[in-house]
């Protein structure tokens, strides 16, 4: 089987393509090579090497995604694109890229016709919704986003779906919550702090808090999202139908009740190492987005994410501080 | 002011022309110039020629788009684009037309700049929600289309939300029920029955109907759209909020009851000439769209709709058989 992954050099595609070496497989599939596509050059995976091409490629420039399809992966993650505080601030650069990109794979799978149709994974986003929203949103909630950035992964979900019912792809779309805790240095993403307050203190150093404690939102570590992607690649179409974008699940949570289990795993000198800082254009956004979800599709399809902030916190300490905390 | 209608020579832009010829006035502002853009050139309106220039030009086409707007019109009507059965079976024309054609009027309007912030009322589409439905869809059921058609509308709605967030235009979607009675020849639209089979029959000629009697559709006449489409461009933008698309009201019945209200007006003569021939493309299409509505945002805003479909069809005989019936 042969996987490209676009948006590779990113933080999941990072982490997908670790689990994809590891497993050496995707389902019942043998995993005979991957093709990692992004802006800048991924990083050759170690022990796998001959097995892996990197592409440093926009998927907006001509013939860029007609390449990156030439040699006909069978199943393709997409994950390329500007996250949510980028597209909201260069507006046309998150339209070509989030946009533009994504129709630009689509027509090229399209134009390669000959029966090839691909599974397309899409990671979408929860920033589809806007609000006001009712306590917990169902499944079938209308997609209002208030960002440019929501704006462009709904549109694609739909470009996605209406590909589906056309039989140029198997899109799913799936909808991630915040992931969280995201390794490395802070993003520009809008959400970054939610995974800066517990990262960054448990490596000994200050975080900055952007709005209050009583935010509630909805998180997924990186480890569930990798399982999303993969179970989505793999999961049988048929239980699918036609409505092929999927809230996935998460942990709901307060930022009050992160912090108690930073708490918990780093101590009070952890949790003193948060410094609380309003910002009004990310209390805006946050503000936005949707809070808590009732997810019943991807729980009956099978989509698992952890089940307490703790649990969270602990995949962060074992994927990415080796089991050690700096702070404790 | 100033007024650009797109796909002007279209039956509702025909219809909308003539409105606007004949009240002069669009809310409480003096109509003074009307620019009508279409594929083909659209006809000048007799009486207000003066005052009005028509283009034959594609949205879609390069430098088309920012002419349209280069004269400033205060409010645009977008009204341009291929039906659905049209843009089921030619994709890229679909794509090109409904999805960039907006898109690129969008963009011409957001290069005007300098503060040039227009109303555009963009007719949209029930289409855009596909089903399985709920015994009668609310406002904030997730649109999962299952045409092209619905999908580049669905597209088109949020691109006009951002675009209307971002403060570069003032944006309202009107999604359309079907509108009937249409007059003149049958179109490529798969719901062009809804209207063959009381335009036909009232003019002493055969209409085929593909779909059994128990279909039940909302509909609203074209005269009712005219008004849906002044409202959205007269309405208070306080009062929409960032939800700017917006389900119309109609008339929701059977096929059976547009069958017996057509008997009413034009006796069995007229409904003996309704010939059944079932289509399974249109039964599939129509199949997938939704059927009942409760469109409380746009009742509270004020948009109205006739009660009874004995009211379509007398719109009908009123406005296109100039009140009398060939048949009765």
């Amino acid at each position: 089987m042969h996987i490209l992954i676009t948006g590779a050099a990113g933080m999941i595609g990072r982490k997908l393509t670790e689990r994809l070496v590891t497993d050496r497989a995707l389902g019942q599939d043998t995993v005979e090579r991957l093709t990692l596509v992004d802006v800048a050059a991924p990083a050759r995976p170690a022990g796998f090497s001959d097995h892996v091409k990197t592409r440093a490629a926009d998927l907006a420039d001509p013939g860029v995604a007609a390449k990156a399809v030439s040699e006909r992966p069978d199943v393709i993650f997409h994950l390329a694109g500007v996250v949510s505080a980028e597209a909201e601030t260069d507006f046309d650069k998150g339209y070509r890229v989030n946009l533009d990109g994504s129709r630009a794979l689509l027509e090229a799978i399209r134009a390669t016709g000959d029966g090839y149709r691909p599974r397309v994974v899409f990671t979408s986003s929860m920033a589809v919704f806007g609000a006001p929203f009712p306590h917990a949103i169902p499944d079938d909630f209308h997609l209002t986003p208030l960002t440019s950035y929501g704006t462009q992964k709904a549109m694609v979900e739909l470009m996605l779906a209406d590909y589906t019912r056309r039989g140029i792809v198997e899109g799913v779309g799936i909808r991630l919550p915040s992931i969280v805790v995201r390794p490395g240095k802070p993003n520009r993403a809008a959400s970054g702090f939610f995974s800066g307050i517990v990262r960054e203190p448990l490596a000994g150093r200050e975080a900055l808090l952007p709005v209050s404690e009583s935010v509630v939102h909805t998180h997924a570590s990186p480890r569930s999202a990798v399982g999303f992607l993969i179970h989505a690649a793999t999961l049988d179409r048929a239980r699918l139908g036609a409505r092929i974008n999927l809230n996935m699940p998460g942990v709901t949570c307060s930022v009050g009740e992160q912090i108690e289990a930073l708490r918990r795993a780093g101590g009070d000198r952890a949790v003193a190492l948060i410094r609380r800082e309003a910002d009004p254009l990310v209390e805006r956004i946050v503000d936005g987005w949707p809070h808590r979800f009732d997810p019943r599709r991807a729980l009956e399809l099978g989509f698992k994410a952890e089940k307490t902030f703790d649990e969270i916190v602990r995949v962060h300490i074992e994927d990415d501080l080796g089991g050690r905390v700096a702070a404790a």
